[in-house]
C-alpha cells in the first residue's frame, strides 16, 4: 500500500480542512443550506479541478466533479458520499468517501489514466437530515425521491425548506432537474467509515457492504399504578417501569440469540419518575435492523410476543406504535464482487458485512445498482469529535478502490 | 358506629371546607407560611373554640388548642397532624386528623367529660415540606431540631425561609420558644389516612401503626459505551440501560421475597436517550423501606451485592450515592395497645401496620411516646385530588380515638 501513503496523506490533510468548516466555533456542525455548505462546495470543487474534472452544483446542492470519458456517449460511474454532518459530529463521516474519490482522478490523471465510462463524483449536501428533520435529501433529489411537502419543513429557527433555499441561491420549483437519468448509470460506488467496532474487532483494514440493513422503529408505552413507595407492599404493586426493565431485557435476550439481527431500546421516559413514586407509566424505544428483512420480522414477532406475555403476567397495559420501517438495501452483487477483488488485490482478507447505519447508497439504489467499502474506525466511534481513521486504512481503501475501478475498466 | 355517625358528618364538611383553602385556583395546594396557611389555622381555632379549648399559635405557625384538665399540673396528652398539603393534593392527608381531635373534644365537651391530662391538639404547619424542600418543620420545632442554617432555605420565588417567617408575622429567632418541654407529655396520638391499599384489601376501616419505616436513598449511576444502534453487534455492546433494567429487576425480586421490606426504582434517566443510540450513561434512585432498620439493611446489601454481580457481569461501571437515610420510628408499645383496645371495644378487628410514608409523629417520637391510627382510604391514593375516605370509616377512627382517650382516663 506504500504507492498510496503520498495520496492518502492528502486525504487526511483535506479532511482536517472541511472539519475546520463549522458553523458553530465550538464543535463541527455542517448542515444543508448554510454558508459552510456553500464553502465546502466551494473547496470540493477547487480540489477537483485540480484533479482534472470539470464541476458542478445541481438545484438541490450537492457539488459535482466529472472526469470525462475516452469514449462517446460513456455511461457514469457515480462515486461519492456526503459533505453535511451531525452537530458536534467527526470529520471522516461522509467527508472521506468524497474527498478519497477526488485524490484517487487526481492520480488517475497523473498517469494519464482513461475509462471507458465517466467517473463523476459527487458530494451529497444533506445525508444526515440534521437541520430539517427530514434524512438523505441531497440523494433523494438525484432519484426523483423528493416530496413537494417538504417546502414546508423547518429548522429550529423556524426558517422553511423553501426560504433557506432561497437563501443559498438555490430555487425550490426547480428541485425536479436534480434528478438523473437511471439508463446510463454504470453504478455508485461509495466509501464510508465503518460506525462500528467489527473491522477493528477483526484486526482489517476495510470491509465489503453486502447490504443496508433494514430497520423497524416502534414507541411502547406500559402503564402501570402509580404509588407511593413506603405504602404499598411489593405483592399489591403494578409498577411499569419494573415490566419495561423485564422487557428491555427479553429484547437483549432474544436478539443476542439471532445472529444477523440488532434491536436496541435507547430511549426511555418513566412516568412520574419520583424518587419516592412506583412508576406507573414507562415508554421506551424499539429499534430492530438487519440485512435480511425476513429474518429481522421473525424476531421482531418473537420480541412483541414476550412483550405481550410479560404485560399479560404482569397486568399492565401495552400500547404498541410503529414509527418507521424501511426494508434492506442489497448491494450489487457484480459491485459488491468488484470490490471483493480490489480487496484481494491490495492483498487484504476480504470481509463483507452488513451496514446497520444508513448511507445515501440507500437512495441510489432506487436508480442504479450500488455497492459500499467501510473503513476501519477508532472504537468503532462516529458522529463524535473523536471520530478517527489511521492513515495506513485510508490508503488500503485507496487502493482497493484504484484497483476496483481499474477492474472495471476492463470489463 | 352510629353514635359517631354525626360526629362524621362534621369531620366530612370541616374536611371539604379546609380543602377550599388553597393558593392555587386550579387545585388543592396550601403551603407553609401563606395566607391559606393563616386562613387555615384561623379556622381550625374558631372550631377548637367552639370545642371549648382555649387556643394559641406557637412561634412556627402551628395552631394549638387546650381541653383544660380538671387537674392541676396534668400532663398533656397531644392529638394532632398537619394542615399543610402538597400541590394538587388531597383533603384529608394531615387535616382528617386535626380535624377529628377537634370534634372529639367537642364531644367530649358535650357530655362534660373531664380528663387528669390537657387534651392539646396541634394543627401542624409544614409536615410535607413542599415550599422550602425541608419536611416536618412544624413538629421539629416543637422538638427542638430546627436549625438555624434553615433561615437561608428558598422557595421557588426565592423567598427565605426568614423573610417569610416575618412576612407572616413571625421571628425566625424566636422560634426556640416552639420548643416544649419533654417532661410532662404523656404522649402524642396522630389519626391519618393509610396512603396504601392494606386496609381496603382487607376490608378494614382502621389499623393500628407498628412503626413508621425506616427509609434509605440511592443513586445509582450506570456507565457503559454509548454506541450506534445499527453498527455495534450485540456481542459487543456495553449497554447501561440493559445493565440498569437488569438491576431494577433484581431490587423487585429480591424485595418481592422478603416480607416487611419494600423497595422501588421510581426515577430513571437515561444518556443519550436516543432512539437509534446504544445506551452510554444511565442513572436511577433506589428506596428501600421496612420497619425493621437490621432487615432493611440486610436486604439492602443483597441488592447493592446484586448490582455489584450485573455491574461485573456486563463490564459496566457502577457509582452507588446514598442521599438519605432515617432508622425507624417505633410505636410506643402502652399507647399502641390503647389503640389496639380501642379498636377492639369498636367491635372491630385489630390490624397492626407498618407506616410507610412518614408523618409528624417522627419528629414527636424525639420527645414523647407516640402512636397512630390509619383511616382506610381509597385505593391507597394519596397526594392527588382522587384522595378519598368514606363516612363510616371515619365514624369507626372517631370510635376508636373516643374509646382510646377515654381509656387513658383510668390508668
Amino acid at each position: 500500500m506504500g504507492e498510496f501513503t503520498e495520496l492518502a496523506t492528502q486525504v487526511m490533510a483535506r479532511c482536517e480542512t472541511l472539519g475546520d468548516l463549522s458553523q458553530d466555533p465550538q464543535c463541527l456542525d455542517r448542515r444543508y443550506l448554510t454558508d459552510e455548505h456553500k464553502l465546502a462546495n466551494q473547496l470540493a470543487s477547487g480540489w477537483m479541478i485540480e484533479a482534472g474534472m470539470t464541476t458542478w452544483q445541481d438545484a438541490v446542492g450537492n457539488i459535482w466533479g466529472r472526469y470525462t470519458s475516452s469514449v462517446p456517449n460513456a455511461p457514469r460511474l457515480i462515486i461519492g458520499s456526503h459533505l453535511d454532518t451531525v452537530p458536534n459530529g467527526g470529520k471522516y463521516d461522509g467527508m472521506l468517501g468524497v474527498v478519497a474519490a477526488i485524490s484517487l482522478v487526481a492520480m488517475f490523471d497523473g498517469t494519464q489514466s482513461r475509462f471507458p465510462f465517466h467517473i463523476d463524483i459527487v458530494g451529497f449536501c444533506d445525508e444526515e437530515g440534521t437541520r430539517f428533520g427530514t434524512t438523505l435529501l441531497g440523494s433523494r433529489a438525484l432519484t426523483g425521491q423528493w416530496q413537494d411537502s417538504w417546502r414546508y419543513l423547518k429548522d429550529v429557527d423556524g426558517i422553511s425548506l423553501e426560504q433557506a433555499m432561497t437563501n443559498f441561491g438555490l430555487n425550490f420549483d426547480a428541485i425536479a432537474s436534480a434528478a438523473i437519468s437511471r439508463t446510463d448509470i454504470l453504478g455508485y460506488l461509495e466509501l464510508h467509515i465503518e460506525q462500528g467496532p467489527v473491522l477493528e474487532q477483526e484486526n482489517l483494514p476495510v470491509g465489503v457492504v453486502s447490504a443496508i440493513a433494514g430497520a423497524k422503529r416502534f414507541n411502547l408505552s406500559v402503564e402501570g399504578m402509580a404509588g407511593h413507595a413506603g405504602t404499598v407492599p411489593m405483592s399489591m404493586r403494578v409498577d411499569a417501569l419494573s415490566a419495561a426493565a423485564e422487557m428491555i431485557l427479553s429484547v437483549e435476550h432474544i436478539s443476542q440469540h439471532r445472529p444477523g439481527v440488532v434491536a436496541t431500546v435507547g430511549k426511555i421516559v418513566n412516568g412520574p419518575n419520583g424518587v419516592n413514586v412506583i412508576s406507573g407509566r414507562t415508554t421506551f424505544s424499539l429499534d430492530i435492523r438487519s440485512e435480511d428483512d425476513s429474518l429481522r420480522d421473525t424476531v421482531l414477532t418473537e420480541i412483541l410476543q414476550s412483550f405481550d406475555h410479560i404485560a399479560h403476567k404482569r397486568k399492565v397495559g401495552l400500547a404498541v406504535e410503529q414509527t418507521h420501517s424501511a426494508p434492506a438495501v442489497h448491494c450489487d452483487q457484480n459491485l459488491k464482487q468488484a470490490l471483493v477483488d480490489g480487496v484481494q488485490a491490495s492483498g487484504i482478507s476480504p470481509r463483507v458485512l452488513a451496514s446497520g447505519a444508513g448511507h445515501d447508497a440507500m437512495a441510489m439504489a432506487e436508480i442504479c445498482p450500488v455497492a459500499m467499502l467501510f473503513t476501519r474506525c477508532k472504537g468503532g466511534i462516529s458522529h463524535h469529535p473523536l471520530e478517527s481513521i489511521t492513515l495506513e486504512d485510508v490508503a488500503a481503501s485507496l487502493s482497493v478502490l484504484h484497483k476496483t475501478i481499474s477492474g472495471l475498466k476492463h470489463n
